[in-house]
């Protein structure tokens, strides 16, 4: 890289960090790229989220767990049930989800992150009952819907300077936890932040025409682009959540969403402070 | 009781209330405790950190939970061997102890503080990597002894007026994550925090000069006294990590350690709004 | 009294003083209970003040001095006169009543409350004028009505953490200063503080639809039936300008008006913390 | 007065005010002043008052009031007796003391000053007790000696831009008063206070070399001279307390102390604000 | 001057201080003035706005400078040229009226502000860009019109307590600057301070019904007639731009403005600390 | 550019501009450099200043402006004479840099800042007075050495988050004024601010062993490596008073001190944000 060309990616990255500090950037972080096979993916994702840190943006982390909930109940000889593409959950696969979350994929991804300073902090959405979660459909089990999010907790440790990471366990009014979609979450708190972005970071590079044809990645598109999108059908079920994750968090004030491949090594420097596009963005 | 009772009662707590104002008090709850047959013991003690908490006090719940990571072992046919008292911690083992501790342990008891009011905040030692740990005795595998204490995380929680409720996991330099010993933990974040008391909950009355008789109950003694009673070897297996605690602390500026039977109903406030001594004081 | 009644009356005293932080209690402290026989009762007194303060109560004590200034006026040979229950005030009745409410009473009090810690400050309405006073009954000489209650003073007194003892002298536009009625003035106070409580202290225990029968004590009732019972003719004379004052309390923002025997052993107390009532409680 | 002239008041006047501004400046007025036949002294000097006030000045008022209790005493057919020219003071004196001191003379001083503004808070020693005093010689009945000066309530009324009055009524660490010689809880007032000026309004035009000749005032002498001065006993009885006030002033810190003739109309601001000498300045 | 003289002085300006205590004037200094063969007016005038700082008035001077350009323009060769009385400024004039303004006149005023104390701070419209300006007039070159006054700059010079001086060069939405009208540029400025007075320093000694006959001087009059006067042709042409910048500050919201004659000593002072009025005052 | 080059060269940024966050860099910008044929160069440096402020660097400006004097002063027929380098100065060549280097010089990099955002603000030190001087040798005339620099004013137009524009005008204790060398301020008014760093912006590519050879730029060198060098005599004329600045700031407390060649573009940037070395840096 000649100075010329250091000197060109600098004069575009100021602007963007001027713009974005102490911006809100909700990262929804997917069990998947989790648990990838790289051992490197999540250094290098927490190695991102600590340089953002660095300058002045305000990261906030929500991470999913599927597959990890899933090869801890075979592990106890439980066997996973589904609906919808919902985990159906019991009171034994709760306690499953509540450990595997809380006590592990979240501590995992804190304990990384701290490796340069300490600055992160895992939370459940128990912890202050700040992801207030009700049972719509009784026949999941333990799978909440989100009812409300108290900010109040991850912005004081915004405040602070932290960077909270979220497991979403939703808490009933009556001390009662519920297990959440973390896709669904993401969206909600990034809506009560008053986010600037939501972004996904999973394991396809963006929205396509074609499930299976990477030409038709979509750069950029507008909500109602979106929602039209989303009625055709044309969406995997992948896809489905996340998209909606995006079109929620749009149509409530976030000012752009984003769906990223994880896999692309800084994709979230390269997303915010640089002109190219990169994935698929979502605009109101 | 008569209206002069409850004067007398007043009158005696409200200088301890004024006295106690803004301290911050360091409880240390174990896992036997907690594995009552009981329900209502964990709720009679939240609602007493809850009230603590509404007049001014800055309680700091440190927890245990060794029983439940036993019974989470047998469930997945791992045999939990002891050395000295202590868990040898192979990785499968940490990796229980951090999901049980972290994921449901800390979690039982931050929801059934918040079914009063959001304020209980549930932490890992991992969590701003606070409970800095490191390995000296390899032969026990993942055992952390306490190196330091950051104690910005828990002031920060505690200027936010939230309950921090802590997992005794700690954070090694690299990342690594340590079991580390609740009563050891307790003592070192009192005496970090510069606490005004660190009370230990357990499951007997006190310190007793003869641990089979109860009418030998110690009331209060000094740190030389507890010293000495330690080398005589006159306590239990049980109650010598705890005593360990208490003396570290009160060598280390706390000003006051406590050994309370919690299953004594409001055993906290009789304690601290009483002029009655109740269980053993360890004073400097 | 057992370790079980008294987690009974600390759990019951808890949550009150978590709700009574911070708020203004006005106090209106007779001139009868003062030149009681005991010479206890004002200490009793100042301690209660004293505690509650200590606990983040804020109190305003309003004191009267009728006895006082009688007895003094007798030793200067000046013979007291009343119209309609008010006395009839020239000047030089006028300078007696400064002299003793301000010079005298007002101080005694303070003394007494400062032997705990030097919280209380004497105030008359003419310091800082803040007891705007006007004449409009001139057959009563220098007796004023309130025009207004300008908070200022009491209420920088009260963010200094001091207890403002106040001789109801008022203040007129042209220097001239007024007797005016202590229990009048001590509503106008309590509504200009937007307190939470009007407590009157005098010598009987509370309104009673028959004076003369002790079992006809009202407990609690509202503005409308207080006014009912005042238009009834049911009041003694020495009752009808405490219920007034009450009612004006409530009927203007105060939440809650209280007519107490102050001959009772910490009746402040007991009313503030704890479920049981005393005396007469007037609610909007 | 042309505008020339008018300008070089001004130019004068100017520095003086920005030297002084936010200075405190503690003012005796004497009971002989305030006995004075004309009315408007009192008038003159509360507007002066207010006028240094209003331009930043903050003064604080120590008033005596000698001729006034004896006045009162008289009418109540007590001898007042002396001994060195101290008042004798039994418990009906000390009471008469406070109420004409609290009462009358503080709250006409008050009085006159809130026509302006409602800015002068009349306290006495006992308010706060501020002012703590101790009997060291019984012979003399209830007359204290300053013992400490507790400035914090002195320094909040000021910190609110209010003018503190000050009766000076000692408190007894046992909550017994006491009546203070003004004249030396003045200096002790300055001292505490770390005033930049004490300044003795009185009835003679300053220290004179000879009592009974105007032409031989002193116009400005240091502590030694003063000293000297006073050990030849060429002072007048009633000069020497202020002397002595002045000395004690100026060898603990405070930087200047006068002596003025409180009959000159707007003596307080000739002295203050222009280069002219008046009456009689200490320095140190 | 006596004693007497010299207090009732102090007694009429003291109120004056008070009221203008904290509030922004805002001084035209003509470069008529600084032009004056008497070296000492320069002096004399800068002490007044160190004197007026002093006791915690807010100046904001804006100067001129005409005559001091036009011998400087001379000395280069170059013909100055008129326009209605403004003058036509191509790039070469622009460029010496922006040296002689803000590298000579501007720092000369500031050199003899900071004699006394560090407090002027030189600055000119196009710091900040605080004086944005426009061409609506091509003919006359860089001739610029006050499109906006940005407040800030100076609003911060003035809350560190320093004196901004201004020199009137503005600055377009280019990076263009502009040569702006400094009688305009003082109106536009004390609107936009919200100030409390406009004084016009120059060389006459207000507004007269006949130019030429001083008897003829208006004292004060409101907006109303001076905008008949000015309509009915009677005021010069060098008063004309002064009287529309007067009418255009107190149309918008300045208390009063003043046209003074800047070479009677100290007249400053004697406008704003006297009950005398100098010059013609205009009012709302 | 690859977006593996983008991220690279933002991964090494990022840490930089955490580091130098707040920082306050002192930029001296050479007259020469603003002479230049290309007008870019003035728009690309205001450019870089305006991106490194736009991150939370503290720029301050410090400019040169000889050959822009020399050039008026010939316009005015005065010869320009010069003694050891340094410019000899009388009264008319002092009055022409004031104006040339206050009045354009300063205002045009002032506004070419400015047209991105109104945050330069541009002083000379005679404002505030902040940069004291004295004149040490007569037969230099008006020629100034830096006495004291008052950081006052600066660091209140930096806690505005201005960008101070310095002209190196000087003020002596009687109000004179003194032309002051721009790189001996530069580090004195370094070394006062606790400057991070010191950079010099010049017209070569920095120190050379040998001035004529290109290859022997020397890029990093300590101070006592860099006294020696000026030991030796190898530096040029031009060299010389920059080697000597750098020296003073790095002996004086500033981290480093740089010469860059001011004619790369986005050299700031550079030198600041990547691992490259540019031009030659002094350390400690």
């Amino acid at each position: 890289v000649t100075p010329t060309e250091r000197a060109t990616v600098l004069v575009e990255a100021l602007p963007y960090l001027r713009q974005f500090r102490g911006s809100v950037i909700v990262i929804k972080y997917g069990g998947n790229a989790l648990n990838d096979a790289e051992e490197d993916a999540l250094a290098v994702f927490t190695t991102d989220i600590v340089l953002l840190h660095s300058v002045g943006i305000r990261p906030v982390v929500i991470h999913g767990g599927g597959p990890q909930i899933s090869e801890f109940l075979a592990r106890l000889g439980i066997v996973a049930e589904f609906k919808d593409g919902l985990r159906v959950t019991d009171a034994e696969t709760l306690e499953v989800a509540r450990m595997v979350l809380g006590g592990k994929v979240n501590k995992d991804i804190v304990a990384s992150m701290n490796i340069h300073a300490p600055l992160a902090v895992g939370i459940s959405g128990e912890d202050g009952a700040f992801l207030r979660a009700a049972n719509r459909r009784p026949e999941l089990g333990f799978v909440g819907e989100v009812e409300a999010v108290d900010t109040r907790l991850i912005e004081k440790l915004l405040a602070e300077e932290l960077v909270p990471v979220v497991a979403t366990i939703g808490a009933g009014d009556d001390g009662q936890s519920y297990n959440v979609n973390a896709d669904t979450a993401a969206a909600a708190i990034a809506v009560a932040l008053k986010a600037e972005k939501l972004i996904h970071l999973t394991n396809v590079d963006g929205i396509r025409r074609q499930a299976d044809d990477p030409t038709t990645r979509i750069s950029r598109l507008d909500a109602d682009a979106l929602e039209s999108l989303m009625a055709s059908g044309a969406l995997t079920d992948g896809m489905t959540p996340k998209a909606a994750s995006c079109l929620h968090a749009i149509r409530n004030g976030v000012h752009a969403a984003h769906i990223l491949d994880g896999r692309v090594a800084h994709v979230l420097l390269l997303e915010l402070l640089t002109d190219a596009g990169i994935g698929t963005m979502v605009l109101p």
